[in-house]
């Protein structure tokens, strides 16, 4: 600690007193498009690393055009997949020497002012999470050639690359494993239906139960505890045969589950509830949620990874990359074997 | 959004071309330390606004010493209430023309590195939410004189701001409310003894208790939802008769009520159990969890107030305030009257 303090105190005018310059010479080094010779240059760069005199963030952002920077989007906090998102991104990049400027979105809709926030701080890629981007934004950042890795997201024919679960798979598995277990009424309930992560959830969900000959009811949870709570409401309280629902998330999971109990239906007695993603809370014990695996470390690595790639090599950047990782099943106690 | 974006695109070359002057001279104007005649650098300056031309944030913030960025020191993101309350910091800071440097702690403990990274981007001011600073860390804040609020915490003799909910308040009132519905045999779920909220939580709860000539057990929790449910365990599996809990905070309370429910002790008939926070969670039907509501509104409003006008008259930086405001009870459903 004692020495991190010293090396911190090092400024520009003790590496001028040690090499006999002035304050000015040592600080045109360190300032873009000032002029100094070479062999100057050399000797105060030489002295500054062996002193341990480093010019801030900022100003040496000018000069190596890098800023170290990553901005992330985030827009709902609620749902705790991506409050730990968040975390391990800090935690993965804070390893590589990358900082992260946090942007919250408001109805995860990007504004042109978060944008225009993240290009004014020279951020060297952006993370974008459950936002979504209009078109002309997208058209905004291809311009600015900014690398950005959607997470958890992709768009058709999008400029971006991308990263997620395999959303269509994890839906797939989910329909079939219901239909083993002999459910034979089922549900699903939507998060937003524009966002790629639900419509492929209901997409492979959708395959393994026409396959078989059955089909669904949908009803929209909005991604959210409580708008999975009215929908399971409106699905229980409706005329339907109803033995089993597909959750296109855990907070909508928890929120079925919690809404079924309010009116005496017993999970999984009279209905299994199955949800997506296997936040913390699914563990917990009032709700030992039956659900689906994303693999959350490793879609943070290939994030990392693709970021960081295009950062290093921007002349690669026509080549857009969507890597899609397979979940697996997490079994608990919320969906019953009928036979 | 078109207009937007062509704002965008005026560059120092387009200002240049309505001067009539060269590129190099414009840019002058924006670059720290060049020289430029008061002239000129008025004819470009009136230029660029009125054609909106921004130099961007990195170069402004040389230039005016303002990087409008504010550092964000959160540790523990599995409790929601604090991605909650960074996301209220992002929106309500935003709305100021402030962006958040996001620093998430192992361990809430702030390490050197950590500090280093917000120095080095010239950060404006620091919140620190369930962080711990070491008292050299300490010091060397102050030497660096950059404006800090500690938001939910506050250290005795301290160097900085601090804002939290009156703690020692919401326990005494949560021991006299305890007493008061008739119980008398009561155990307290500490968070880490180290921290004020958990120390002043406890502080008032005793008084409470020792003003009627009660005493009560204590366990520790951890602040966390595993922590405990294993202390909860502990507490109702030992030899002790026990009517209430009261968990320092809501993530706690949870994890108290399911363990109870694991071993078949009813919530409230056999035990009442009651937090602090009033996270979201707390008003889910699984738990409908009586608590103590911190007034994060204006806990928020508060820091931000403090933390703008250490910013803005740093002059006045010697007198450390520190802000304490009342919660208020919230009745649910895990409090019986025994009376």
């Amino acid at each position: 600690m004692e020495e991190w303090l010293m090396q911190k105190n090092v400024t520009a005018s003790d590496v001028a007193r040690a090499l006999g310059m002035s304050q000015s010479t040592v600080s045109r080094v360190f300032t873009p498009g000032a002029s100094v010779s070479a062999k100057t240059r050399k000797k105060v760069l030489e002295a500054a690393q062996q002193m341990g005199y480093r010019p801030n963030a900022i100003a040496r952002s000018l000069i190596t055009k890098k800023s170290n920077m990553i901005g992330i989007v985030m827009g709902d906090v609620k749902n705790p997949f991506y409050p730990n998102v968040l975390s391990m991104f800090s935690r993965e990049l804070g390893k590589k020497g990358y900082h992260l400027l946090f942007v919250n979105t408001k109805n995860n809709q990007i504004s042109d002012d978060e944008i225009f926030q993240l290009c004014e701080y020279n951020v060297e890629g952006i993370i974008i999470t459950d936002a979504l981007l209009t078109s002309s934004l997208a058209s905004y950042f291809k311009d600015k050639q900014i690398p950005i890795v959607m997470f958890n997201r992709y768009e058709q024919n999008s400029l971006f690359h991308a990263v997620s679960c395999d959303n269509i798979d994890g839906g797939y598995q989910i329909g079939k494993y219901l239909l083993t277990k002999g459910h034979r009424h089922l549900a699903f309930i939507s998060g937003n239906p524009n966002t790629s992560t639900s419509h492929d959830r209901k997409k492979g969900f959708q395959e393994a139960l026409q396959e078989s000959g059955y089909t669904y009811t949908t009803e929209y949870g909005d991604y959210t505890y409580e708008g999975s709570y009215q929908a399971t409401l409106r699905l229980l309280k409706s005329a339907l045969p109803l033995d089993a629902i597909f959750c296109a998330n855990d907070i909508m999971a928890l929120g079925a589950i919690d809404a079924a109990k309010e009116i005496g239906v017993r999970i999984p007695e009279d209905v299994s509830i199955i949800g997506f993603d296997d936040i913390d809370l699914a563990a917990w014990s009032a709700y030992s949620l039956t659900t689906w695996k994303q693999p959350v470390n490793k879609m943070i690595a290939a994030t990392i990874e693709l970021l960081l790639k295009h950062i290093e090599k921007p002349e690669q950047n026509n080549l857009i990359i969507y890597k899609s990782i397979k979940g697996s099943l997490v079994e608990r106690k919320t969906v019953m074997d009928r036979h």
